[in-house]
């Protein structure tokens, strides 16, 4: 039986996680597959205890696999998107077919490296680079290709959707709840990229790309993280009937296509409301199917692994394959990408949550109505709290009909002006995602 | 640019969506698959009054369309398994790619259709056939080929789950909301398939076989309906933190494969609990990537549509490619198939809840937990409703743990003999799906 020979690069915990399940699960793959997967080589600088390499070339150089004649498959998991670009790069120069889980190298230079890696006739894939372990990719790349995408929204950084779960279920604060986060290892030292978005623009922007074939535009995606999220606004959430959720939303419309992430009020009763602790979840709706939704481990060891190696085995069947038949990187072919552009989030719709600290006095809700009204923006419902009055001060709650961005922003601006409110308005954006 | 040419037998519903589908995104999906694929030919007895036809060639002869030389792709949607098993297996003689969304052909005749295209070198795909829109097929064989699958629990039935969710939510009875579904066109005029579990049947057979690489084997799946569900049950699972759903359960033990569909009680917080109306999810573990679950619209004109579309977009696709470079049918290799056996149910396992109704005196108790007992059978919680008495008759609720099914039976006909006992023990499976 012929073999496909396997070059790691990077041997932390997606690393080790892959190796390990090939090794495990070697017959059920090999049945499946057709051939023989075999790691050949491993680069890395540190042992993992958790993996048995005792009968593996180890080397400490990640280039030394690239340059390795005998690897037909290099799998770069060494994260970041520096030394891994240019591992990529070399990979794919020399003929190599590519597997990654790296979201940064694919939303950032993923434009880049498709475009040399179709000069070179090699693939490259990515399916653990967005929500670990659901195959959500290949959900929408193939199995949703008779559909016009309207929309996808996901919940896809687990350790955000960790803090905002236990924010709700135990009244809890954001900053008490991130450093348990770090210490059960969920949260990096540096939570930058989790809580302020920047891993889930990464990973929105892909999905984004393969659901309406347009190029690779990290730097056109709105980002805002959690951070400023309390937990009165999450309690005033769940007995308006909704949940917060940091949800990733790319939309198609007439003018443009959102692409944006940010912490976003959606009913309850809604399946992805219900997606709970370091799991995430995906929405796409088509204009044939509807709604569906995929579900899964986000994240960790084996099941980012399980990503990596369906990859794997994708690769090694095509192998044989002349390069036009494959799946394209984005799903639609290079040359047929759409130059649709990203709205800037002004332009962006949805509808919102307000929240003002305003005087207890009678005019103050007409003068709030009235700002409103002049810009068009339809109240869907309004709640004052009385019993919750401060220093004469009571929190006013606002839901509005879907509006574009920049009237919100305006409204806003006037309302911080008026003399009967105190503060800045809080404000969160409400999908329905029916 | 070069077209793949398809042939639709049958313009019913699914039939009627494929047509429009194919039409209305016919930019959007040439753009993904490189090449057009145009319908050349359509059988059908009747007018299809949702599509336009007039420009397409139709026959009333379904067996036109596999002579029809020009035709690549025959797509098969007249179901039934007696004419279709004919037309499939001609389309194959004649060297023609097969598409369908036939489940009861799979699941019955799947072995020899498969074996008729392996030898003829030509794909026969079916991701319609299970769970409608929902890519679970692609999901299993693809995306979790990395996984040694332990299980897969599926709501695959929509009118079953939409009669469930009426009875939970509205108190209504069985009878009661099954002739409101067959009013809404959910349920069939003879509602067998649906509720007696078959057609749940022939779609847990098929996932079964994918997950765990085992040929198709309909007649050892153990199937029971839901017809006789009491709004009682679904009243006191929902007490016990359960809710009842009309699972296709597959699972992988060390002395075979469990394939089964019943009633079963679930935890009320999976996020599978929470499916409801008439769509379907699919639950799957794997070894490496844990649950993950797959969610949208089991049924319905475009939902099975876009995956009878993604189906022919991923033959286009393969056309040139060599047979043995393609998923195999079944996920594993067709000589790789496991002859590992499937188990009678008298040899599954779950915990169940059982239901009698009891004289309300003390030693009834002693007697039932004795009965239990002796078969090694753990109760894990028992409750007596005084509060219910009839005629000196109370209702004893049991919930067991885990148990192979014999002992349940065995335990279920002693109960059934004990004078302070009346009438039959209810007994519903209890899956945690954890």
């Amino acid at each position: 039986m012929k073999s496909v020979k396997v070059g790691i690069c990077g041997l932390g915990t997606v690393g080790g996680g892959t190796f390990n399940v090939l090794k495990r699960n070697a017959e059920e793959i090999t049945r499946r597959a057709g051939c023989a997967i075999e790691v050949i080589q491993v680069a890395t600088r540190a042992r993992n205890p958790h993996c048995d390499t005792s009968n593996t070339l180890i080397t400490d150089d990640v280039f030394a696999v690239v340059t390795n004649p005998e690897v037909d498959v290099v799998v770069e998991l060494i994260g970041g998107d520096t030394i891994a670009k240019d591992l990529v790069l070399q990979a794919i120069e020399n003929g190599k077919h590519v597997v990654t889980a790296n979201k940064a190298l694919i939303a950032v230079h993923g434009n880049e490296i498709f475009a040399k890696a179709r000069e070179k006739g090699v693939s490259v894939s990515f399916e653990a680079a967005v929500a670990g372990g659901i195959p959500v990719i290949k959900a929408i790349r193939e199995g949703l290709a008779g559909n016009r995408i309207n929309w996808l929204a996901g919940i896809i950084n687990g350790t955000g959707n960790f803090i905002l779960s236990e924010m709700r279920e135990k009244g809890r604060d954001f900053a008490d709840v991130l450093a348990e986060a770090q210490a059960l290892g969920y949260a990096e030292a540096d939570p930058t990229f989790d809580v302020e978005g920047i891993d889930a623009a990464h990973k929105l922007t892909i999905l984004a790309s393969i659901a309406f074939g347009i190029p690779l535009q990290f730097d056109k995606a709105y980002t805002e993280g959690i951070t400023q999220l309390t937990t009165a606004d999450v309690n005033y959430a769940e007995a308006l009937g909704y949940r917060i959720k940091h949800l990733g939303v790319a939309r198609r419309t007439a003018d443009g296509i959102e692409l944006r992430v940010h912490p976003t009020m959606i009913p309850a009763d809604r399946l992805i409301a219900n997606v709970n602790g370091v799991m995430n979840a995906v929405m796409v709706n088509g204009d044939a199917v509807g709604s569906t939704l995929y579900y899964g481990a986000g994240a960790g060891m084996e099941p980012t692994a399980s990503a990596v190696v369906a990859d794997i085995v994708d690769v090694a069947r095509s192998l044989s394959i002349a390069p036009e038949a494959r799946v394209p990187y984005l799903a639609f072919q290079d040359d047929a990408l759409s130059s649709h552009p990203i709205l800037p989030i002004e332009q962006c719709e949805s509808a919102y949550y307000l929240r003002i600290q305003a005087q207890d006095h009678p005019g103050v809700l007409a003068q709030v109505a009235s700002i409103m009204s002049e810009r068009g923006i339809n109240i869907e419902s309004i709640m004052q709290l009385e019993a919750e009055e401060q220093e004469g001060l009571v929190p006013m709650i606002l839901v509005t009909h879907r509006v574009q961005e920049q009237l919100i922003n305006e409204a806003v601006t006037e309302l911080e002006k008026l003399d009967s409110i105190s503060g800045a308005v809080v404000r969160i954006r409400v999908e329905q995602l029916a």
